[in-house]
């Protein structure tokens, strides 16, 4: 199997990828919080790891890839503060909170298909999974790192680094952080300011609650995704992935809960993180007025926006760069990227009816394509030196088009199988339908050849009307001539 | 609010729909049980509950529309005994149970989308609700209406019947029930042979398992509508759905469970079944081997089906039945279908551009017949007699194209809308996009387009060569003329 390096960002280093099991391989990935529309940050973290099982996929392993949804827990203070962002949601909107979970839900899964993103094999939500996460915490009170304060339970950061290293993946020293935090003014439930909530007691206006053995509350945010992990990819595995943004403290605290309620093991053999979206330079964020939506971007119903850019535009955009760089959205680099994607599609419409010859090229050359597509990806999935090199596969099409190069059936055969794989399975692209999208533009042409038609019979032109009529015909699309003139419809 | 008469299952009496707490409304339909594709006699049974949907929402009722997912607790044989059949395909197909639950999932929705399925307002999940289940479980049991018995507990039907009507929604007279059950050889961890499980003790081998105060196991398969309807709707609420083969003992075990574990309520106020799909007078069932899929009959390809049919047109046909009625399913009957939505989505498209005059026709025709259409709906959501007053309609529409009835403009704006309003938003009907569909008509047409300007040119007939150009290139499509012929392509 081809070999695969991945820049891990536990040990900061590329790393050669060797599973657990092979050909297993188990994924963890942090999904959304389902309280609000997804952005386009939102779409490139999720694209990065669609092509990550791509590309596993492709390699020939087997794949359980788990992206969960959380849809409690995550409150808005992004820590232990504030409120539950799903709960404070469905006040606004005065629904129950799980109308906002199932509508915002399904708006996450038209994005993903939108964008042609396989669907996870699992995708565990934090409310399916409380009596595991109320297991977890016993486990790691058993263990000693665990606490119970007023009805909540919180995990003793401190108590934890004395026995195992806390810190490691975001670099933190666990010294540096005690000596940085505040005091615990008004905090009193918690023994020190680094511990993080495993369960939260319910204040009798919280709308999502379970009994549990500590009060009736809730579960923190970090807990879930421990406890999802472990229950389908077990106590060790193979790769975690989310956005940059979750390193700290949300990995950090997973790394600590798996390790505090399991033993010494780390529980994750390869991290990756995902970079940030800019726009025009800058963060992308809803306070800065610059996270738009899908949709929003389809139509170009947003003042950054010049016009609409197609889904697999703003795809084939998003791999142009590599995913643990930051990558800056612009009109003119969708615009270019339109251009990009187009060439590289239309070349690989060519491919299966390319003219074909006896003698052929170098019988080497098109494995040496292949060979610098798979070196591409084997260096931590880099998208855009693979890209560069499928555009040397577009120039070499183009070139038997034009005859300059000749190819014979077998290297055909190859060279279709090759780009394919790359272009349509690992990059996920697909050729759009322009005509879908735009709609109307069948009853455009066919009211342009129905005029036509008219006209040529007005000018008794019979060969050109008749032309017209049976090339329609063809199609099941009868024309009608009527007194007020004619009009045409579909079989 | 035009009145809507229900034909209540539990009553077998029509009766007049008031909800509880107006313009609320809460409705809970069971959903699959994710272990299999979906077939078409599923989704009729979506489908009438869909109508019911909509029809509420288009009265002006604000609806919350739960329909579950059972992903674990229903046994193969549909009662207590066998295997828990998520967990079975789960084996079969060597995956973990909620790979399979994955899977299916994501192909119920597709079909629901593909038919033009409004989403439920919730979507729970039986795995979901484990705490819930046991609480309810511990409600019974508190009650004196559950008993555990080797670390299951069975619901005393017996017990309950001594102080509540059983069988009351089938029909089923318990003392009937209770001469025809066999003796309990085997079975002895009941007290009773009517009884039914409400946890279940898992063995070793079984892989989806919870912890509860009576042992490792899983809830029973009717529990979780008891818990999930009392949890979103409330201990008593408007509607409850499902189809006929649901009503014993399914059903009848959920309101001895809602009111075994709350008191003497009656739970549900309107019980409503769908009737079955049979194909050529036949039940429809994977056994039967009658049990297309529907992308098997879009495709055409079964041996049952003559060709491919659209899921508009498969919609349309199953809204020419009553849902309280069996249906047929038959080539013959599809074509037909195929015709009318045809004839009644033509007529749809006209009515935006009908020829206007002064006059107008008589000023009551109108509202008479937008009167026929609530009649038919609120008359136990009656579709077929919907559909026989909107051909009324489209005749109606003909008759002003054809100029035998003259329409004046506010006329045009109430027949548009009323219209619109029940085929479009009450039955769900869309315009099926022809084009999309066969691809490869746009193409047909540019070529066309292409030679007939080639053509023009050469006969120097530059009007029509520009007129070509021009509407064209209005459209984005730009002709390119080189050394040989022209090729398009599109901005």
């Amino acid at each position: 199997m081809q070999p695969l390096y991945i820049q891990n960002s536990l040990t900061r280093k590329k790393e050669r990828f060797t599973p657990l099991s092979p050909p297993y391989v188990g994924m963890y990935v942090c999904g959304p919080t389902v309280y609000s529309n997804v952005h386009l940050g939102n779409v490139r973290t999720f694209l990065t790891f669609d092509i990550v099982y791509r590309y596993l996929t492709f390699l020939g392993y087997q794949v359980r890839y788990v992206r969960n949804i959380t849809d409690v827990g995550h409150l808005t203070g992004d820590s232990d503060d504030g409120e539950d962002k799903i709960g404070k949601k469905a006040r606004l909107e005065n629904l129950e909170p799980m109308e906002i979970v199932q509508k915002y839900t399904n708006d996450f899964h038209d994005v993903m298909r939108i964008f042609n993103m396989k669907s996870p094999s699992i995708e565990p939500s934090a409310t399916g999974h409380i009596v595991e996460q109320i297991q977890m915490i016993q486990d790691i009170i058993e263990r000693g790192y665990g606490y119970e304060s007023n009805g909540s339970v919180y995990f003793s950061v401190r108590k934890f680094s004395e026995d195992f290293p806390y810190g490691e993946l975001s670099g933190r020293r666990i010294d540096d952080l005690l000596s940085n935090t505040r005091s615990l003014d008004g905090q009193n439930e918690k023994n020190d300011p680094l511990d993080f909530a495993l369960w939260k007691k319910a204040d009798a206006s919280h709308l999502m609650k379970w009994p549990s053995p500590w009060s009736e509350g809730f579960p923190g945010w970090h807990l879930e995704c421990s406890v999802m992990s472990t229950k389908y990819l077990g106590k060790t595995f193979d790769i975690h992935g989310g956005g940059m943004d979750l390193k700290f403290p949300h990995h950090e605290c997973e790394i600590a809960q798996n390790i505090g309620a399991h033993g010494g093991e780390r529980p994750v053999n390869y991290w990756m993180h995902g970079n940030m979206l800019t726009v025009n330079g800058r963060k992308m964020a809803k306070s800065e007025g610059n996270g738009f939506t899908p949709d929003e971007l389809v139509t170009g119903n947003h003042p950054l926006l010049e016009r609409g850019y197609s889904p697999m535009t703003v795809r084939f955009f998003m791999l142009q760069g590599h995913y643990a760089s930051t990558l800056d959205f612009s009109n003119e680099a969708l615009q270019a990227a339109e251009k990009g994607l187009e060439r590289l599609m239309t070349a690989i419409v060519k491919l299966s009816d390319l003219p074909l010859s006896v003698e052929g090229m170098d019988d080497t050359q098109i494995p040496k394509l292949m060979e610098r597509c798979a070196q591409a990806m084997g260096d931590d999935f880099n998208t855009p030196i693979l890209i560069g090199v499928l555009f040397d596969g577009v120039k070499l099409i183009n070139n038997i088009v034009s005859g300059k190069v000749t190819i014979s059936a077998p290297q055909r055969q190859q060279l279709q199988e090759g780009l394919e794989g790359y272009v349509l399975d690992v990059l996920g692209l697909e050729v759009e339908n322009k005509a879908s999208q735009n709609g109307g533009d069948e009853d455009a042409l066919m009211g342009l050849l129905v005029d036509l038609r008219g006209k040529a019979k007005d000018n008794k032109d019979w060969a050109t009307a008749d032309t017209i009529r049976d090339t329609l015909g063809a199609l099941g699309i009868t024309i009608m001539d009527g007194k007020d003139g004619s009009s045409w419809k579909k079989d």
